[in-house]
């Protein structure tokens, strides 16, 4: 089950990975991340978006880079489609983050996975978000995700694997969300 | 109000997005919409995503090219921080969906934006993913989002907006996700 280094299944450094377990294991004020965006509007359906820093395992941290995302609404939303829409960038975040807790949690639990693809669906009406009926909802009405992997798990076990994951978490769970808005002229 | 176009505010074609609403007003099956995203596991950390086709307005549609996304995770998650994490990738949909949501808005009401910024900080314990207290849940726990905007609109008005945003909608309220996994040797 060996990727070159027996400590490595899947690309995944499961020793490493048992080791940041019994760190925060020991001290679990480490266990606390703070994920961040920054958001500037452009004009219209265009806006950017950006995260260079977080914060985790008790200190501020700097990715390798800064990842940009560039959002936009195709044209039939009155957009100039310069940019993946939003809806599409959630999904995207699901499908990031279901694969690689599927990915980790194979490696800890001594499962190779050879290949791992997946598709998403969103059904989404626009009477929600324009606010024609009250009783549609503006955000997906349903999710559909469907997975076929290579490996030697059986999908009974791989099943137990996502529920971990952040974002299928989130979305399929909600998390409060707390706004506030500044004006000025 | 106007910009150059007495149709366009804040960028955004106010006339057509009128037409749009007439149309679904007319026809209301012309409202469903399916997103769709595929995703490939690369390695360990490593996946990436994309978009190039949507269903709307009662067809097929595509993209004006197909939108890519790199996920990773940073180093002290065990990976090799080639991309935004897809917690990350969640903020970055939040935040796009808000602006976006806001930006059209406050143009059906006749309010002008001139600028838009907005931050998005989200708590995430490790305890949760890594399944070490079944009372720690693996995604956010709170997210909060602080928006500065540069309008004529009172803040009590625009927040009245950000509700009909579908990324919100779904981050806030839950979505039911239905997930199928085939696996093959």
């Amino acid at each position: 089950m060996s990727q070159g280094n027996k400590d490595v299944i899947n690309g995944v450094n499961v020793t490493g990975l048992q080791e940041t377990v019994a760190n925060l294991k020991n001290d679990p004020s480490l266990a606390h991340c703070e994920f961040r965006v920054t958001n500037q509007w452009v004009n219209g359906d265009e806006n950017r978006s950006q995260t260079c820093d977080f914060y985790a395992a008790g200190a501020e941290q700097t990715h390798k880079k800064t990842f940009h995302f560039q959002a936009g609404e195709p044209g039939l939303l009155e957009g100039h489609d310069e940019g993946a829409n939003p809806v599409e960038y959630l999904l995207s975040a699901l499908s990031g983050c279901m694969t690689t807790t599927i990915a980790y949690y194979a490696a800890l639990n001594g499962h190779v996975i050879k290949k791992m693809e997946s598709t998403y669906k969103g059904d989404l009406n626009l009477q929600g978000i324009l606010g024609l009926d009250p009783n549609v909802r503006p955000g997906y009405q349903k999710i559909r995700v469907e997975f076929k992997i290579q490996t030697d798990a059986p999908a009974e076990e791989l099943e137990k694997y996502y529920p971990f994951s952040p974002v299928y978490d989130v979305v399929s769970k909600s998390v409060p969300v707390e706004v506030s808005i500044e004006t000025y002229q």
